[in-house]
């Protein structure tokens, strides 16, 4: 087997200094004005893309955008996630899209993660875990680069992941599970109270460690090829869900956008600083919005991706 | 708003007397020889599509096979379940063929249920939405035709469905929101035990029931456009969930290949025959695989979807 993804997210992470990855969730209608210039897209039409003659362009646009974002953050973080949503949105043009901008950002030295949240039952998933880690092992096969890891959801319990898990022992790649979500609605599955006086979301962690402490899933710094996704909502349970998944990397989502403060991701780490990346969209690839020139960018992008890891870095160290 | 998906769909079961869909889930490696033949697809070596040239000859492939089921099934079924991951395994080569087959169902009459699992938080969720239920209400749009109902996962709560929800109040559209799965680790989630004496299923049973019954979205008939996957374990469970929810359409996966029976499935209907949709897909798609002529596989499949809906239409009647 290549390397163990746990191991080579730590290495990755420990080479830039930098525990965070930036998120990829390009809309159209928030693109700078120069760009879909550039792209002769007119913005007012461009917001229903049912309207718009050429989903081609709009697919385009955001690719081109996406590169811009990622050479901005490439030498400042060691990971970037693409959410898979904003590119199916634009049907088989931004599917090849999503593959040619995984290719971009492997191609600067970044691991990639696909932010796609796929599981079915194990027949169905099997089919899912080739299409988006599948051909990790095949870098000569043009536009359909796959990403390093990817998000998953545990409905299915094991079934849905393990065709995941096989592929990622193969191929070195890795998994995020789903645990617990930044969205406010999340508690109404995730929070509902077990018989045993825990959450389903404390039962999906126990279940996300167990399968990634298997057999020859740990790497050598201890953590698995297999994380979870995290967002911390109060001290107490954070503690509890950082101390069910010893061997777990957690995605931590919402920093910035979605309201999660530095002090309330810092639970997320482990005393050594280890055990966590934590994850920014719209505050840095939006940047250029907050400024009133709007000129510069891409400059304005890399300058909140300098903020947004120092704030983290500090989290990270208390 | 277009007519209520829950009508819709009660009003085509009933044309066909036929309370099924036939599913696709289309692999390669089991299409019929002389199909791949004519594709000159090499069953060899399509097995692995990493070393495959040509990713559009296996879409074509996928998406030729996919047209005869559906013109083999249509004058039987009201509806067809595709499975997007069995084209998402193509790239954007499959994707293109999975919105072509969307399309080709829909001009034969048929309703198309897009089996896509996907969910995320609301932002994302939106994006979702769009790809999969948006274009519903602009079929002049080329290679981009979306399904009427689509199939959705709970995890994140009703803010990762509200898109999906409002989508499909707009266009006539529908969604059905996984409650019970039928693979066997599914009870390592949805049978976790509650403290209330119930179990996770159950309980977002009871929460599809709430979205269901929400203002505007029940139909004539009695039923939401909001429906819910169930795949019945035992009838006592089966009993209590088919009463949780009242307003919504069961799709009932696993008839067939999966080993539910008519009788087990039974108890997803209501005394009165309404209530569910069975779906076979594997039993009645590869049905000339049991045959020994291997010759007529249209025939093979035409034949196997009869004695489905006969029995099904028994089991709905008891």
């Amino acid at each position: 087997m290549d390397h163990n993804f746990g191991d080579r997210l730590v290495e990755a992470i420990r080479e830039k200094d930098a525990p965070v990855c930036v998120g990829l969730d390009p809309l159209i209608e928030r693109l700078p004005a120069a760009l879909l210039k550039e792209h002769s897209i007119d913005p007012e039409q461009a917001l229903d893309v049912r309207t718009s003659a050429n989903l081609g362009a709009l697919a385009d646009a955001i690719f081109a955008f996406g590169t811009a974002v990622i050479e901005a953050v490439a030498p400042l973080v060691p990971a970037v996630k693409i959410n898979i949503a904003f590119f199916e949105r634009y049907y088989s043009a931004g599917i090849r899209a999503y593959h040619r901008l995984v290719q971009r950002a492997d191609e600067l030295g970044l691991l990639v993660i696909g932010d796609v949240k796929r599981a079915d039952i194990g027949h169905t998933s099997a089919q899912y875990a080739q299409a988006q880690l599948g051909s990790l092992s095949h870098p000569g096969l043009q536009e359909v680069a796959t990403p390093d890891a990817v998000t998953v959801n545990p409905y299915f319990g094991s079934d849905g992941i393990q065709p995941f898990i096989d592929l990622a022992r193969e191929t070195g790649g890795g998994l995020f599970v789903l645990v617990q979500t930044s969205n406010p609605s999340a508690v109404q599955v995730q929070g509902i109270e077990t018989a045993d006086g825990s959450t389903v979301g404390e039962k999906v962690a126990s279940l996300v460690q167990s399968w990634a402490a298997a057999d020859g899933l740990v790497g050598d710094h201890g953590y698995s090829c297999i994380g979870a996704v995290v967002s911390p909502r109060d001290l107490e349970s954070t503690r509890r869900i950082r101390a069910l998944m010893p061997n777990c990397i957690f995605l931590v989502p919402g920093f910035g956008a979605q309201g999660r403060s530095a002090e309330e991701v810092a639970l997320c780490f482990k005393p050594d600083g280890t055990g966590s990346i934590v994850n920014a969209s719209r505050s840095v690839i939006y940047a250029y919005q907050k400024e009133p020139s709007g000129g510069d960018w891409r400059g304005a992008i890399e300058s909140a991706c300098r903020d947004f890891v120092s704030a983290v870095r500090a989290a990270a160290r208390p």
